[in-house]
């Protein structure tokens, strides 16, 4: 069974088909976020801080890092910001992160000050990524996310993108890391812009499980793009990508709707044991009447992270089956 | 490619792997409704009249139409309630019916009065059913809906309960019924009471798709039996079977948060072309700021077919990308 193993100082989290789904919390990124961006030029990390908290509070299981404040030179400012970035979010919470940046000095440098084993996003595909990235994975004895793309770039034929995620394993392997080390991309398209965005990565999602064995992960949110009501649709391709055989993604923890779909597709997918984290969830939930918008608010979750723990036993099976019938 | 066909009097439908998911509504049934029930009983149905408008106005492609009151003789009273019904309903909806009854001779009395081409809810792998509701079936000219249990009950085994369903539909060929014409129910039991009632469901409704080629259908809720905030984990199965295959289903389309999760499966499985179904459905939708519930209110969508209208074109593609982004 392929088990991509990350950890904060303290905690240890297994990424694998017979876990939970894997959240891993987008917010820290100021890119496209111009007020965060100047902030943490300036030295503040108010919002990172809160960013942080707030994702661990809402039940993500890891956090991305990511200070690309898109400089004038990233080389020179990246590494030091990152650094500090990483510092301020493993002092706060005690999540696994995942280090977040297209830098790769920046990558080493963070690797340097993380704690436990954190996740490095990403590689590519491209010659210069593979061996830049893949020798600093190996020396750190770090996961890797591989995005399927390369210097041609993002192919629209799912079975390139199947061929660059094997070369990126295989290149892996070469450098000693084991597949179970590399999280799989294989990128999601937006569906109003490419009718067949879904069933193409749900084939791709079922060869990586099934061929190549490895995890996956995805930008989630990248498939609503430019659609009414996103969080509708990313909401609905949750229990897909799962039921394919997804293991994590990169969204934000914060959508009580996508996080409300991550543990329903747990369930389903038998990777909530006994119920017992939808159940905390949503025990205290009130139906709406019938014909009404489902618009009772959810109870907060707790701060527990939604993959890794042990749950179970009778007890837990007789209050499975305690919930009571809420419709 | 499969298709089964259904139809009112002015209406075609087809229930098909590359159609929108088939809601078939389950609200006009009297079983566990006894207000229902006993207005039936006493001759008034306003409250079928209420059920059949609502669920049409909310998108139902057909609905489920259940009289069986559990007389005391219901070989004497159904039959002829169970065609008042019909009629009512034929009346004043134009959606496709779904016969439901497990009285033989209800089922033959209201095909004698339907318009179009019901479906027959339902056969079993029991022989005297078989022999009962088949040759019905093949006189009519009717699609029917095959449940894979049989005279020892429902097997917990997934595979006994494929092997039900194939001996249906190979029963059904004997009769002249294709195989098209049969949709079969592969039993959906309680996520609460059997831990891997979804994988169960999942790797059945493949097997059904790939092996047998039939449509297929289920009494959706009951994956939720006994959890609490049920609506949330039915709209996170709706995905997932649907992603597995599923064609149809017995369900409440009165449900937001249920349609919801259909319509977004239908854009992600490649049967919203150009995502109009969606846009049209969530065009002015508000969404609640981050952190917050999703509890803005559901546009009322137009009470068009989820199935088997024609849309498309390359006006409709340049709205689905003029949409905006809700986020």
């Amino acid at each position: 069974m392929t088990r991509t193993i990350v950890a904060s100082a303290t905690r240890e989290i297994v990424i694998g088909f017979d876990q939970p789904f894997c959240v891993i919390g987008e917010r820290i990124n100021p890119t496209g976020r111009k007020k965060l961006a100047a902030e943490m030029i300036a030295g503040s990390f108010d919002t990172v801080i809160k960013d942080a908290l707030e994702q661990a509070a809402c039940g993500a299981t890891m956090l991305d890092v990511n200070a690309g404040v898109t400089a004038v030179d990233p080389n020179a400012t990246e590494p030091a910001l990152l650094v500090k970035t990483m510092e301020i979010v493993q002092g706060i919470v005690d999540l696994p992160l995942s280090i977040d940046s297209s830098v790769s000095a920046a990558i080493e440098a963070a690797l340097k000050v993380a704690k436990g084993r954190p996740l490095v996003n990403s590689v590519t595909g491209e010659e210069e990524k593979l061996e830049a990235i893949l020798p600093l994975c190996r020396k750190y004895n770090v996961p890797v996310v591989a995005i399927s793309n390369d210097e041609t770039g993002i192919s629209m034929d799912p079975d390139v993108r199947f061929a660059v995620a094997k070369k990126i394993v295989e290149r892996a392997m070469d450098h000693g890391i084991k597949p179970e080390d590399v999280v799989v991309d294989p990128l999601v398209m937006p569906i109003g812009a490419l009718g067949d965005a879904g069933r193409q990565v749900f084939a791709l999602l079922r060869r990586l499980r099934e061929e190549l064995k490895v995890n996956t992960t995805c930008g989630l949110s990248n498939i609503s793009f430019g659609l009414p009501h996103r969080h509708g649709i990313n909401a609905g391709f949750i229990p897909m990508v799962i039921g394919a055989g997804m293991t994590s993604a990169i969204m934000n923890p914060t959508r009580p709707q996508e996080m409300e779909a991550v543990r329903a597709a747990n369930v389903l997918n038998g990777t909530d044991p006994n119920c017992m984290t939808w159940i905390r969830s949503y025990k205290d939930y009130v139906a709406p009447a019938a014909g009404q918008p489902h618009a009772a608010p959810v109870a907060a979750p707790a701060a527990a992270p939604s993959a890794g723990g042990r749950r179970g036993g009778r007890e837990a099976r007789r209050a499975a089956m305690g919930g009571g019938d809420a419709v």
